[in-house]
């Protein structure tokens, strides 16, 4: 009995890269190696990537994925690390009832095979996880010998879960349960994680080391987060968010305190909100192959925000910012637009929309919210074809509070293209998010990248003469409270009037965001930030007569 | 003991409308009653339409259905149809752990209240179901007594999985069971349902009553077609399918044998399909609101054939056809245009768009695909422009082939709008459905809805001079054999070698629908009508680096 050096190896994996996903395991179990850690953890689905959704069901893709594991415990041997435990996360496959169905396995290889194998028991299907479509449970326990010592293995939502294996592990007297996870980030999610792991701690009294996942896939961004916690709820160690990370730390000697490793200070619910943002849209470009974005810039605050994401996301140099101006567009956003560019270095242009709007306009004769669509759709050609010329992903800079009102024109520049990184960002919170930002460049010495009227003015579309959204809308924070009431918490109408809301304001909201469904099932994917964002978290009918009474 | 009369209640619910769903019951239970029925059976989920996907989770929305199934009991009472047993569906909820979580529930009503309830066992999780997410199982049989016999009552997937309620009605000795079901058409389905139907026949040595849904929700169109299936697997009673129907049978007295009932000839499976897609397009029109619909009618086969779907669903007089020609549209595709706007009826506009796209040219002068697209969406812009100014519901007329290939501009005329008619049916079934629509025409004596030579020429974009499909892609009839092996029935590129296709063409397919998943995600609703639609059917990563070895 020894101490035992643990690697958390919180790594970013790419979604059906099997062969780029094991040699990551492979670089990263050399670094862990070269730390001395007997013991390497990386999170969930390590070699598969995560979530893979029904590529679970490709009989293919599970045969590569196995004959990939094999490869890799053989890689591992011919690097000379044959001696390290490495714990990965890959699909399996168990045969019920003559049929093979996928499951979600942590693997243990070791000197050049597959040691032990264990299958998540509980699969969660609620938000934005459908497990319990594409796997089947498993139901034995998982205990692996370390240096000697018993360490206990679940996944992910086996530790959400009051019972299944993490019951059963204090009778097997383990010295620490490891736990593989792709956990996507939400604000506030942090303490979650660490309380639920201090429970399974206590449940099993030996120390819990949680490995999460880090990076952007689609709609959610793994925050990474990694952390180890003791039997009586003490933090021992912590990686830091949005960064790939090796948290290396030793468990005790059997009956010696449990040691502490390196911790690192929580960040801020701004800042977080603002990273996972990042990540989520560095993500999207690099692993679906694009170098730079191209998006219209307005002069307001949320095509501002997403250039200035843009820019810390990819570098400024590859943002290609378009100030599309109407007749109705003022010089101050103008001026703004030319501004934020200049701040972020981005490769700005301006294509002014009049000589298209009026070709339209000299067949089609609209007028009213017809006209002001027009201008806006224009604007969505116009980058698209900027796109299509010169490669460029197209980024939407439409907010959540505009997505759930449908306060926005569909196809146009703010709501097409291939990610829209404020869409789980409500208005309340993209202008704290551009302060925060502010005031981040302000602590380093550097010059705020947001112009300071871009967040002060009142927001407008500028689609006819003096607009401003609250001719629309009701005022954003208020609106922003009933939405979240209505849409994060699902209150019903009678609980939001109990609560003090107006009536009208209510009654308005509602049917807003009801009539709206259809046009967010349209809208690109975006970075969930928050408890509950549209897409996959909150499934509704489009075709829908329910109007809360 | 004597023979009971039982009416299988076929309707077109609309999801979350509890009002208008309480009235059609209430409607159809005198329709029953008038024709002497004992007992009648609604489908899955009357009260709140089916399916209700998140709406379950809102504890506003199950309170209003519990209220409105109250107040339903009293109305069968204040209409003199109390002596009626009612079998409708509609959400209820189990408290599990203090957890109060939705079912899906089958509830007798008679005599002004609740008899009997029952909750779904199994919980379909898989292709278009979510029920798992969304509701809890129930673990209780439910026979119910009507005119002194004994009926077993379960709901739909409870009938597909073997074991369950169904294994324990036989020990109960109901005299038939009653299936209330919610059950999305696909091709050659019907057969399925009557084979399955029969094992449960057999099973419980009783006849079963398979009563289904009919009408358009979203994606799902739900074919009606309820029967009733002997234990000896013969079938006694049919309704006809995509219409509402009220299907009435005997149930024999005990002892004596089995009764026929009606019976309507099945439809040929080009028929099916065609309906299916015209009450998936009718349906969306009239649940939403709308009552009129506009697209871009180009002359070609796509266009002809959506145009023609939408007269039969609304009515030729409520469909507008935009012919929006360019420089590259040939005169015979302008005169197919106008011919078929003619022959349908329709409001016929004839929109160039040469106008409009030389100014976005005079500013971008863009070349090859970039300038391609441009036409496209400048055509998506008018379509919308005209939908905003009189109110129409803008349909997208992409077919399957197209949408699987990304063979189509995003934000083109062909891609947007709220509905989709022809997103599941591939271009050669879109060929074979064009045939028979016209083939049914002459068969009725009247003029065949679709030019001739829409049908005969070869399929073009006609974007650019002399252009056709099959420059870019391989012949229809080769590549939708391809996409079949490859998309629904998820077969890797070893099987569709090994089936003798050609190398590079199965790699150039393969690569054409891995690379358009995220045009997909955009994509309009439209009625599914194989056995794997994209959409909720066919759920995959926008970002997946995996390409079949």
């Amino acid at each position: 009995m020894s101490r035992v050096r643990i690697a958390a190896a919180q790594v970013d994996t790419c979604v059906g890269d099997l062969e780029g996903n094991a040699r990551l395991v492979l670089e990263w179990t050399r670094r862990a190696a070269d730390a001395g850690a007997d013991l390497v953890v990386f999170p969930e689905m390590t070699l598969t990537g995560y979530p893979i959704e029904d590529l679970a069901l490709r009989a293919s893709f599970r045969r590569a994925a196995a004959a990939t594991l094999d490869r890799l415990a053989q890689d591992l041997v011919a690097a000379g690390l044959g001696q390290v435990a490495v714990l990965v996360g890959s699909v399996g496959e168990r045969t019920t009832a003559g049929v093979q169905r996928p499951t979600n396995d942590a693997v243990l290889l070791r000197a050049g095979r597959v040691e032990s194998r264990y299958s998540k028991h509980h699969l969660p299907n609620y938000g934005v996880f459908d497990e319990f479509r594409i796997f089947t449970s498993g139901d034995d326990i998982c205990v692996v010998e370390v240096a000697g010592r018993r360490l206990g293995v679940v996944i992910c939502e086996d530790i959400w879960q009051d019972g299944g294996p993490v019951s059963q592990m204090d009778a097997n007297d383990v010295a620490a349960l490891v736990v593989l996870n792709g956990s996507p980030f939400e604000e506030g999610k942090g303490h979650v994680r660490t309380e639920l792991a201090a429970r399974r701690a206590a449940e099993v009294d030996a120390p819990v080391v949680y490995v999460n996942l880090v990076g952007g896939q689609d709609d959610l961004v793994f925050d990474g987060g990694s952390f180890v916690v003791d039997r009586d709820g003490t933090t021992l160690a912590t990686a830091p968010q949005f960064v790939e990370h090796l948290l290396v730390w030793d468990l005790a000697d059997e009956g010696e305190p449990s040691l502490p490793g390196p911790q690192v200070p929580p960040l801020g619910a701004d800042e977080e909100t603002y990273r996972a943002v990042v990540l989520g849209l560095a993500g999207y470009v690099r692993k679906n192959g694009f170098r730079s974005v191209v998006l219209g810039v307005s002069g307001g605050i949320d095509s501002a925000l997403t250039a200035v994401i843009a820019a810390d996301a990819i570098g400024g140099e590859n943002v290609v910012g378009v100030s599309m101006p109407s007749s109705f567009s003022s010089q101050h956003s103008k001026d703004d637009a030319a501004d934020l560019a200049e701040r972020i270095g981005a490769d700005y242009r301006v294509q002014p929309i009049a000589p298209m709007v009026d070709a339209f306009q000299d067949q089609l004769a609209l007028e009213g919210v017809a006209e002001e669509n027009l201008q806006a759709r224009v604007r969505g050609v116009v980058l698209m074809a900027i796109s299509n010329r010169e490669g460029h992903l197209v980024i939407a800079p439409g907010n959540k509070s505009e997505l759930a009102t449908g306060y926005a024109t569909i196809y146009d520049a703010g709501s097409i293209g291939g990610f829209a990184p404020l869409k789980d960002v409500d208005k309340s919170r993209v202008w704290a998010l551009a302060r925060w930002r502010n005031d981040h460049a302000v602590d380093r010495g550097e010059i705020p990248p947001i112009p300071e009227s871009s967040i002060t003015k009142p927001p407008s579309a500028e689609l006819r003469p003096g607009q401003t959204d609250q001719d629309s809308l009701p005022p954003y924070d208020l609106l922003d409270e009933v939405l979240d009431a209505y849409v994060e918490h699902a209150e019903g109408r009678a609980e939001l009037l109990a609560r003090g809301y107006d009536e009208a304001v209510v009654d308005r909201v509602l049917q807003l965001v009801d009539r709206a469904e259809w046009k967010r099932r349209q809208y690109p994917l975006g970075p969930k930030v928050t408890a509950l964002a549209f897409g996959r978290d909150r499934r509704l009918p489009v075709t829908s007569r329910w109007r809360e009474p």
